[in-house]
């Protein structure tokens, strides 16, 4: 089980994330590509960060909208989905081949991720941005009841596809993520940990209402935007290397 | 002698050039990379258009200037160069491989472009952008008395440069451009194709005060901003490959 | 019956729009606030067209879109909404008062006026943010079947609504406009001068089955994108003089 | 003797400044217009924050450059400078009136004021934005030697100036402030205090090399970026405000 989480969110004169403090626990980092957060600066601290510590990097693409950070959902056509994917997919690309590193996969971000999940027309867009891509690059998604469904979809464009699980979120009994606007959405430290422990053992997750479900994830997704959450990935990482050891032994 | 032309000038709803009228008669162009203008989808049509015509292309890179269209020299630190040239140039290299294509030059736009000729420490953050890149590319500079200045530079950088000559405007005895504001800058259609024929048979200019000056440009900047200038670039274009024919012969 | 046209839609160095050729011809400009079009020297430029023409000036605010040209909806919440309109409209407001001006109504631009036509919640956060306004505003809306309950709405917000109709295009029979997509949608020119006079005589629309409807628009949506469009709108300017003189003797 | 900070330079999902905890202890607000900084929901609700406190506000107009938050000087004509101005400022004014305030003054920021304290085409410019606006705000400039030839520039125009001094800040020997790249250019916590209550009470600086030198100024320039500036505005409040006591008294 992997750690990934999204870094270089910081942009211009504004500071966001403590990713120098995150970097040496995780091993995948989802970098922003200067749609949503990030600029040319920022990408090139965060990738030096990333040789630094020996991680995996991923472009971290999004809709063209600083001011909302890319979190609200803007209609674009199946064309230009697939030409914002290849230029940020591509600045990234490029821009870790300087830093000494290779890209290895792709995260949408915020919106643009939320509508992959929910809309088959943009999720074909993106696998179809992939496939057109000139050399291979894995794609992120969650793992839903759906991830049947989507690995034919991947398999079909030919694309690997990493599938990850959330840490710090409470499941809704379809397998989805309990809306944030829901009571008990976010766990608790110890009802987190118990959740990756269970994910990380069992390959399950137990929703809200108590039923056990499989959620069949390669990555988690853990957030390190202040020291509560730097603390939180600390323990996960623990957690995740002592799960290896006992699995190994 | 070839011919290179700014391309891929449009944004999003707004259409600038004449690009389908354009390539078929150039060798070079020279596409924006969204920094001044162009945009994913603008990229990618015209980066189709010039493997359909079999046009060599270069990254534009340009300070970040959307309304300004990158005429306004902005004071950026060296670093911060660097980095935007990166992101640029590795933007355009990707889509470019996307297209088929391979990106071979790097020509800075409007204001980074006088600056570069104008400024040793720009000058030198780009060729330093150029080397730190993972892969060679030519930079495309403009041709003054300073080329052997320029030459040394690049070779200390190991950057291959390519000259550029103008063919509408009239030089000044320095051997740069007349400025604009000046009367007789701007050539009548007999004396473009006389300088170009001069630039190709002699490698000259006759400067404003009559003074015959070597310049010794391996490209010509032409302009295919409207009806008017891709007249010019055809009849230069034909007079470009007499004179090689000539040459040859 | 007034002509309403979108106007000061360049930007930077992008033209768009024969704002000259059309400003002579219309009573209300809709002038692009900055977020789709617009800069501060075109709106500049576009207020002091419209006051040497005597035209009235309304904002026409969006979505944060410029590559997008404002026509993508984006999901934003009521406040974000209202404050968006508040800094578009009070930027034009200084402005037209700085022209010698008097800004005196708001129409919303492109995914945003649809969003106001087909949403609710959109539609009262634009009526909310005009009544928070410290002078009052008109709206321009689209005269549909449901203008009854548009009235309501605006009169509960204590906004005066200003409806419109278009003259280029066809309507369905559900008294909204027939989409682009469907062949039809556009009228030949005698077929909008038809539209204009009946609009004008007897306040009705004939649709695309051959329904009259009853349309009460205040004034009429005109496009002068292109010198055919110009052309067009010199033909409904006589048209609808000739219609008040009539009425008038 | 006022005290002024730059407040409202958030920006989308970035926050920037400890706007809360400054406002109590301000006098005058310099708010971000969002071509550096601000953008309109964080204008409205720094506009709030204003009025709650009884903070006069000002526009704090700058170059559009969000990615170098206004810091880099970016070669504009006279005329771009007016229009920028005349945008940014109604727009505040605007949204200052639907937030129950008046507008009452402009401070340029970052490089914009550098330019206008440096070049007197700039500063020019400024005052000419003023003049043309359609109501009477103030200037914030900095008070150095050249005080009475801005005052008299200023009063051609017939714009009314309030006069800056640092609290923070090292004087250099030409009434200028020290380059923060020289040792120094910072005061210490007890050096600032000692700085805000000579200018209190004797309208003189004493300068790096220790000169004494008059510098009449109206307001003093606080920074409320972090902990340790909230605690220094608190503490120049203090004696600013022991000041004026004993002056009364």
């Amino acid at each position: 089980m992997f750690l990934n989480c999204d870094l270089g969110e910081s942009f211009g004169a504004w500071t966001m994330g403590l990713d120098a403090e995150v970097m040496p626990y995780i091993d995948q980092a989802n970098v922003a590509t200067g749609f949503h957060a990030g600029d040319p600066m920022v990408i090139q601290h965060t990738l030096r960060l990333a040789r630094q510590h020996d991680v995996t990097v991923g472009a971290h693409p999004a809709y063209p909208d600083l001011v909302g950070f890319g979190r609200r959902s803007m209609a674009c056509s199946r064309d230009e989905i697939i030409a914002k994917i290849h230029y940020q997919v591509a600045a990234m690309d490029g821009m870790a081949s300087v830093a000494g590193l290779e890209l290895r996969y792709v995260k949408p971000h915020g919106a643009l991720y939320n509508d992959m999940m929910a809309k088959e027309d943009v999720r074909l867009a993106i696998l179809e941005a992939l496939a057109e891509y000139h050399r291979p690059l894995a794609l992120m998604m969650q793992a839903t009841p759906e991830v049947e469904q989507h690995r034919k979809e991947a398999d079909t464009a030919g694309i690997e596809v990493w599938f990850e699980a959330f840490a710090d979120r409470c499941y809704a009994d379809d397998g989805k993520l309990l809306s944030r606007r829901l009571e008990g959405a976010m766990h608790s430290r110890d009802k987190m940990l118990a959740q990756v422990a269970q994910l990380c053992e069992k390959g399950t997750v137990t929703t809200i209402s108590g039923i056990e479900l499989p959620v069949a994830a390669d990555t988690l997704c853990v957030h390190g935007d202040n020291a509560e959450g730097v603390a939180a990935i600390r323990d996960i990482r623990a957690l995740v290397d002592k799960t290896a050891e006992s699995a190994a032994g």
